[in-house]
């Protein structure tokens, strides 16, 4: 017997991004014959620093995928910990919440150096061949063989690449996905929001201390439009600023400098110092679209299967993106196992359940924006959240927050945590109804009836 | 001066359908010079009749735009008039709903043969350029310059097409939509419907006459799934039999003979001895997929516009589709004739004008399969339909159907269509909360309440 007998199945995966690289190093240590093609240049290549850092969010279930392939120590080490969200009002008040209980936190890293890691654990793989500057030109969707062209001695050229199965880990703008808009009964869709964002930087002090707290993100909520700012390890801190594409106060309106720096001004006067040439980086820069990618199935002929963006882009707000696509990684290593390698049983199981949950942090992500960026004018809803805090003190166990679901709470799966969510609003609506309660909402009778209500409603999905 | 002087703007359309052909004739007509490209071979030189006729219902939608063009007689004598939907329930029982009111018909016509006339007179016109089999490969955006491929003694050929501007009148499955799907923001949604559809045949009697009433629409609705039968001028009826792709009673189930003959026989007992050969129809032919399209937007750089299915391809369940496109190309003449061939002003008000329509009665179509897949057995319903026809007789200038207002009223839009149907459904759920209603329905006093709330919520939206 040779050693290649051994092996299982040969699988092409499309694109050596964090997700297809993670994709890779599971299949591989799964004992398949892996093959990675990616469109771009080795990252590892460029310099990092010269570019801007884009900073990704990491929490309890990227970590549980990053711990079976035994990365997240390494990880750990470029990235920093995040225990609150502090929000900037207009007039400088801030107020605090935390991500989860005491010493919990989610974690901030530069997406470069996140796929330097994985690309150089794939490498170092047994089974796993990387393949830079190959783009892919056609996939038959029926034998999974499919066809790439790459630039040898300044002149294309084309191959041909056999394989049992492709996964399509290329992003939200996949290729894939778009040849595979051909196929039969393909149900698709891609939906731009009306924001735009561009990202915009404040320097570290020059002692390196940051001119923000380190350990928190940073939200500047405003109706309509918002600004987030993330730490990095060098004490800097990548913001984004969230902004209409078209419309009154919107990227296409703010188009010279007075206008850029009176709206900077005026909305978020304590960061216009901090920040480093927020008004020439925002007439320099191209607004980035955001966009939602809705595709049924993911799996076309139990042959070619997407994950990661290229099946569910979704909104930033929640910080969820990477999160649900290594949870799809970990999810499909977990059914590689229970189904002993029978993709007939694979395929169906792994788009079932991952379309259910992706499904659900994605429409999170959007109530979440739509939720901050309203946050301090609706007396009803402050209320409300005051008295669920006030409940959840008391009751933690029967009161669980959606951060604390979504990001330290792997086992119960994002569609528990929506459904748990609605039901939350569902019996604050019914709270909210109790006569006078701006007036009565710290007397007993008020978490009677939620705990009443919570241990009806909640407590069997919480089990 | 020459000829060519007078000529205003070079438009390229793409797509030779009826929508291609009649967009062409309307462009010409306003001094525009028009080339139309079509990837298939002209649909004249192939004998109708050996393939199988697909049936479209036209109604005043598209006899206003056929008749700005003068086809609407010629048109007239190749359709068949129907003036009633006749339902055909399980048992044998037959009920009639008129389409509008006495003498008011909304008309069938064989697909071929409508595109054909519409292809004939577009070659007539003076400034229009009919180009078959030449298949669009690219489009530049900014320029509305595009390239086609072609075979010429069996060889590819390629040309370079400029024009001021591009119109995608290529269909459901358009390929300029898909080369759009690349350009910035351009938010699009396929979405297949879990039924598919095969065509069956009634043939006519050996003296020519009709099996079923000819001057009607037949339905056979069944929970779930819709036979439905337009009549041709010939005495023969093109059936469609509407059946979920996969589950227990669909097209992925029924697999044998034996078990689609009694699929037939138990659900369709009275039109079974009229079909022809159903059962080996059913096994010979695929099912065809039902699909939505939404676009958003539908002009590109105000150089690049979609118009029909292209923009909207929707479900055909209330024969819409064909007279929602001509009504674009009707509303598009306007525009230019309003505008003075002020296209920066004509793009956005088209897409303006024709989105909120196209999706309204793209809406009203779902709705309506979902309406008469359920009809016969709602009890609450079918009272609250037989308290609104009552009123209506009483009052119809204060109730208009709304198979009227979308067949008959093309000076009220789909989109005020469909909000006077909504409001009507919120009057009779008032109506039917009253006490006893299915007791005391025929009182005067439900009357009276009926018109207070027609005269307060429906009249504001009939002025």
């Amino acid at each position: 017997m040779t050693e290649l007998s051994h092996l299982k199945n040969k699988i092409t995966v499309a694109g050596a991004g964090p997700v297809g690289a993670m994709l890779a190093i599971i299949l591989s240590r799964a004992n398949y014959q892996v093959d990675v093609f990616e469109s771009r240049p080795d990252p590892r290549a460029h310099n990092v620093l010269q570019g801007r850092s884009i900073n990704i969010t990491l929490s309890e279930r990227a970590w549980a995928a990053l711990e079976i392939i035994g990365l997240d120590k390494t990880v750990r080490q470029y990235a920093t910990p995040l225990y609150n969200r502090v929000f900037h009002e207009t007039n400088g008040t801030l107020s605090e919440q935390s991500y989860g209980k005491e010493n919990q936190a989610i974690w901030s890293i530069s997406r470069e150096k996140l796929t330097d890691i994985l690309i150089n654990q794939a490498e170092q793989e047994a089974q796993v061949n990387l393949h830079f500057e190959q783009r892919l030109t056609h996939i038959d969707f029926n034998s999974a063989c499919s066809s790439f062209s790459y630039l040898k001695a300044g002149r294309t050229g084309h191959k041909v690449v056999d394989a049992d199965y492709v996964f399509a880990a290329d992003g939200a703008f996949s290729k894939v996905r778009r040849l595979a808009q051909e196929t039969p009964r393909f149900s698709y869709s891609q939906h731009y929001m009306k924001q735009c964002y561009i990202e915009l930087t404040i320097a570290a002090n020059k002692d390196g201390s940051a001119k923000l707290a380190p350990h928190a993100s940073h939200l500047w909520p405003r109706k309509g439009f918002l600004l987030m700012a993330l730490p990095n390890n060098d004490g800097s801190f990548t913001c984004t600023l969230y902004l209409n594409y078209q419309g009154h106060v919107s990227f296409s309106s703010l188009t010279n400098a007075q206008a850029i720096e009176a709206f900077f001004l005026h909305h978020f006067p304590d960061v216009m110092p901090l920040l480093e040439n927020p008004v020439a980086d925002f007439l320099k820069n191209t607004a980035n679209p955001l966009f939602l990618v809705r595709v049924d199935p993911w799996v076309i002929n139990n042959k070619v299967a997407l994950i990661g963006d290229a099946a569910h882009a979704m909104v930033p707000f929640y910080g969820q993106g990477l999160n649900s696509s290594f949870e799809d990684c970990h999810a499909l290593v977990k059914l590689i196992t229970q189904y002993k390698d029978d993709w007939i049983k694979i395929f169906p199981a792994y788009y079932l359940q991952r379309k259910q949950n992706t499904d659900a942090i994605s429409k999170l992500s959007n109530d979440y924006f739509i939720e901050i960026s309203s946050f301090d004018d609706n007396i009803d809803e402050l209320l409300s959240k005051k008295i669920a805090l006030k409940f959840a003190l008391k009751s933690p166990e029967l009161w669980p927050s959606l951060d604390h679901l979504v990001n330290f709470s792997p086992s119960i799966s994002y569609a528990k945590a929506r459904d748990i969510s609605i039901q939350q609003k569902i019996i604050m609506t019914e709270i909210m109804q109790i006569k006078n309660i701006h007036q009565c909402w710290q007397e007993d009778c008020v978490y009677q009836k939620l705990e009443k209500l919570a241990l009806a409603k909640l407590a069997p999905l919480l089990k």
